[in-house]
């Protein structure tokens, strides 16, 4: 017998309707023999709604008291698809993520996972039942109740797969698997069959967001192959795995192109040229949590530079009057920001070993007249920063050059990702 | 330094502005130097809202993980006045009933409390933390999350006061005390400053919603006092404890009038009389969970008698085949089904020493029109069932016949009890 984790998300689990479906789904998995061990999301806007009443009933809720509420929406989840279950006649068992032991730090709204017990999921499985389990919870090394942060659901599914030494993870979303580019803006985007770990590393950190970082992470530190897929179509999706063997002759030297419009660039003007300046200006950023990403710093024109980064558009805030007083400090000329922007990658391990590819990349969008603000690299990874604008241009171009073009135009229905 | 507990009903947290006032009340309660634990129940409608949730999803939802579902209600309830205590500057930590301790048998949807461990609870008043718990809600002796059942906050935050031994149970609802009558139905309805446990046993019994007849059992047992009072007004409320020495020497006979309109009466017609009929109706019925209030037997004529009961209107569709059935087994002519009753109640400790109340009841009723279909009494209340109809003609009559009218007439704002 085989065991597999089932991780679905908020969408497929939005309204009782859709939770029988779900049921069903995980029911005729159970039916073929296999063990399920099925993890939940928060149903539809839940955890929003929850958070709403947090910010009515206080201007800057507690950590420990957030984790507390939020908890709720995963058990809530658990507790009606355990229901559902039963009704099918599957034998199923809801369990917090204090039940299943998920230890974690005491780092409250943003827990590390430190140890999986799981011994009432064991027992579940040996008694032939469904373990659901509330997802983005654990409990703290100091018997609180924790939550996971971003993308912690999707975490909660890799870890209890790799603790309970699962065959795979299903990723259960509201696409059908991971793409070469976004099909709302490239028809002709073709779903990837697979990719490694480092590819989908690449992708999570370039903007993708079909699967979070952390739990891609987690699945490749612990070996645990991912499989992603669609609750709507149930259709084979796409597998990520450390398995290099599975990739084809004919791979494409590039898996995709991914884009991310979630980001600003800041420029802190005329800096003197001097040891210590960029120190300063980044870990003041670090300290203050400002998530900073690509860094580009000019060569020195008369004694002075500029010092370039992009960073989450919803930091901007808190970054503003961090440049200012750093600026003042070192007698820089001035602070500018600018929205505008878009960050556009190529992801794709086969550039480990095609030399080339950068300036194929820079020489076509070129050609489309779209310029390049911003570089960054890594072994499989080319990122550039462009004109907001240009981006639709950029994206389509980039995808028919890499030769990522299907035959025919994507088309299936793409529901929002929530 | 004194120790209370303080229990807020679902109106009184119903949304955000309320939960804030709330806040204020608890922090106000704390700055005065007394500690302070804290019972919720769940906001407004929200336990109604996660049923019909499991009602959708299932048709027979299990007891199991309908406490699993049901018990965030409270826990959401509890984080959010948490959020607000902490923002209004007095230090609180919110807890589950697990966390708390509060262990139960394993009866899924209505469990018993075995015991209170409390330790975390008494480790937050140590600090001088507020420790706000989320009622209704345990933890089962096979450590799986169990509710308390109708009135169930009510019960948690009297057992936490007999556990903590706390000074006082404070009960805050939506009316301002427990009334000489109800106010909606009899203007001049008092607000009594103090009852017996044994007078709001009755009362509760008797129809009162104020509080849960589980949750003043509780009080006597363990000795108590409980203060009824208004969320709304903070005004002094009813103390309902067990000292004696408290009632006044012109304290009248009856402490109030109280109805219930929630019954319905079922009659087994022209039964042989003969031993054992009535033990196998009524064993038949409590196999079945029906709730059996009043029972009146006929003095037999010609052989053959007449079996009468009331029972809650809800559990009319379960009774009416059981009396078919055993109507049929033991030769009976007939069932017969009056939903148009009301039970009304005298309830008074002075009764005990007065000779005649009944009788003086009986000719109120008689001299205003007001038929009695059953009699049942106690050693300090006497129940009489009668038409729906008349019930605001006897109500008022009585109240006023046994000297309970108040000078004026009662004209606070009464919002529903919910």
């Amino acid at each position: 017998m085989g065991l597999v984790v089932q991780k679905f998300g908020g969408t497929s689990v939005a309204d009782p309707d859709r939770m029988r479906r779900v049921a069903r789904h995980v029911a005729d998995t159970r039916a073929g023999g296999d063990g399920v061990v099925v993890v939940v999301s928060a149903m539809g806007k839940a955890t929003d709604n929850l958070l709403g009443l947090a910010r009515q009933v206080s201007a800057n809720p507690s950590g420990r008291e957030l984790d507390m509420l939020l908890t709720t929406g995963e058990r809530i989840s658990s507790a009606l698809l355990c229901m559902a279950l039963l009704d099918l006649g599957c034998d199923a068992v809801s369990f917090t993520g204090s039940q299943v032991g998920i230890i974690t730090d005491t780092s409250h709204t943003k827990a590390k996972i430190l140890e999986i017990k799981g011994d009432r999921v064991r027992e579940a499985i040996a008694q032939g039942k469904v373990a659901v389990v509330a997802g983005f919870q654990g409990v703290s090394t100091a018997k609180e109740v924790t939550t996971l942060g971003r993308g912690g659901s999707d975490t909660t599914a890799v870890a209890l797969a790799a603790a309970l030494r699962a065959d795979s993870c299903e990723i259960y979303t509201d696409v059908t698997g991971v793409f070469s580019a976004d099909p709302r803006m490239v028809p002709r985007a073709r779903k990837l069959p697979w990719l490694s770990f480092d590819e989908m590393l690449e992708m999570a950190g370039a903007g993708s967001k079909v699967l979070a970082l952390r739990s891609v992470e987690f699945a490749r530190n612990h070996g645990v192959p991912i499989h992603v897929r669609s609750s709507f179509t149930w259709e084979p999706g796409t597998w990520v795995s450390g398995d290099e063997g599975r990739r084809a002759m004919e791979e494409p030297i590039i898996s995709g192109v991914v884009h991310d419009v979630g980001e600003s660039k800041m420029t802190l003007l005329g800096v003197p040229d001097r040891p210590g300046v960029s120190a300063l200006l980044f870990e003041s950023l670090a300290h203050a949590n400002v998530n900073v990403d690509m860094i580009v710093q000019n060569t020195s024109v008369d004694g002075t530079t500029d010092i370039s980064f992009t960073l989450p558009a919803g930091d901007v805030a808190v970054a503003q009057p961090i440049l200012e007083r750093v600026g003042a400090e070192v007698g820089a000329k001035g602070v500018d920001t600018d929205a505008q922007i878009a960050k556009l990658s190529l992801v794709g391990a086969g550039m480990k070993t095609s030399p080339g590819v950068a300036a194929r990349m820079f020489r076509v969008l070129a050609d489309h007249g779209v310029n390049i603000e911003m570089i960054s690299t890594s072994t499989i990874r080319i990122s550039v920063v462009v004109e907001r604008s240009m981006l639709d241009t950029a994206i389509v171009a980039l995808h028919a050059a890499f030769g990522l073009d299907a035959d025919s135009d994507y088309s299936a229905p793409l529901p929002e990702r929530t």
